[in-house]
């Protein structure tokens, strides 16, 4: 199952100039770089849930993690779909350009699950026609609350137009994220953006696109547990999520170029 | 301070055909009544808070709402805004038309303060321009989540039509008892609306408008506390909450006639 995963060797930290830590989050660390415009994102395998009141180690989900996401920013990149995503350094580190965060998380769900059915009448399972999108505000201490367009408003982070700009860029990933994902027996049942400005100005993808941040289920696979390919497994005790994220890798991997390395 | 509830007799119990109880909540009861259009709402002496993990029985806390609760429908009614309220059968019963009820709170804040200043980064004491409205489903076992507009139109309570229809009712209702009160001295925070469709599908403000569901601070006091004149004082701990809504109705009654008798 890992058959992908022995092309990659664990690295030695690479020298970099000015490679000092900026920031430390639940799952990933960002470095600064001899450029201004660049850093380094380091994926960790730190797993976190229901805002890191649950926390585990898990080995090589870092790695893995790093790897899927490279190779879905390459397929978003192919789609038009612009990301800060620029190569990969070694196995579990990420070059990407430096990006102005937004503090908002931006979920787009296709069927029904987990915190919106908790939160809604809307029942486990339900297709969403069409997807729908919820706005989050990125605030661990106010726990990510849900954001209605008046409350987003009132905070002042971002336009009218530019949250216009976000919905519709996490539409289209979306579609080809769909698409992708279908192509290899993947059902992508939701996932969780950030977006960020570089130094131009422009709107582009952030963060990460993994297992750790997309619902993802097996379709050769009918059981609601063994179905699950995504951090679900973490957060519902169901064990086997490096299992699970490999097998996500190898299938993306398949039909995936191998990332390109970041020179 | 209770000058006004000197002329409020406890009474009897009034003999109506048909009177059964159809539904009992946390702080009313609904009678039937001999016509199947008009129901009867006895006010409880029952306060509860945070989802009825907090409650307690104050006593005149049902008299006092209903008195207060009658006097601002037919402030509202003198300014063209429709409810459900015909008049009082005796002190704490009031006749209303029956409506099927919306499943949808409606809170309107002029002030931030309360659960939007744990859930956003909005200041306690912000003045909010214009007021901000939101939205949130009307179910306990849910405990009553914040909607969005996307997810109001999933769950299919209300169209888009008769949303913004309310909106505007809610805003109305606003000016009209921003300004009534204001006129006595009192501020209104913020408040929590209901609504409903009576038999002809005409949309009319329900439930109550009282210091159970309005924040109203004397604007008179500077003290934090000591200025807080509705259920604040009980989810705070900071004790009468009899002798606050009494401060409340006197002002009122001394400005409004008193609430015609349903006949």
């Amino acid at each position: 199952a890992f058959c992908c995963l022995n092309l990659l060797k664990k690295d030695t930290p690479m020298k970099l100039d000015q490679q000092t830590l900026l920031y430390e989050g639940k799952a990933k660390k960002i470095f600064s770089t001899n450029d201004v415009n660049r850093v380094l994102v380091e994926f960790k395998d730190d797993t976190t849930a229901y805002n890191a009141q649950k926390r585990e180690s898990i080995q090589n989900k870092g790695l893995l993690n790093c790897q899927i996401s490279a190779r879905l920013f390459e397929t978003l990149e192919d789609k038009g779909v612009p990301s800060h995503y620029l190569g990969l350094v070694s196995d579990s580190l990420m070059m990407v350009q430096h990006v102005k965060v937004i503090p908002i998380e931006v979920v787009l769900r296709n069927i029904a699950t987990g915190s919106l059915c908790r939160e809604t009448p809307i029942k486990e399972g339900k297709e969403l026609t069409p997807p729908l999108l919820d706005l989050y505000f990125k605030d661990d201490l106010l726990g990510d609350p849900l954001l209605t367009r008046a409350r987003l408003e009132r905070l002042g982070i971002v336009s009218n137009q530019q949250i216009s700009e976000i919905e519709i860029l996490t539409r289209r990933v979306n579609d080809v994220m769909k698409a992708f994902l279908g192509n290899i027996d993947l059902l992508l049942v939701d996932f969780k953006l950030e977006f960020g400005f570089n130094q131009s100005g422009q709107l582009l993808v952030a963060d990460e696109i993994s297992p750790d941040t997309c619902r993802i289920w097996d379709q050769k696979k009918s059981d609601s547990n063994e179905r699950i390919l995504d951090k679900d497994r973490f957060r519902k005790n169901l064990g086997g999520l490096a299992k699970a994220y490999g097998q996500v890798l190898k299938r993306v991997d398949a039909v995936c170029p191998k990332p390109r390395k970041y020179k």
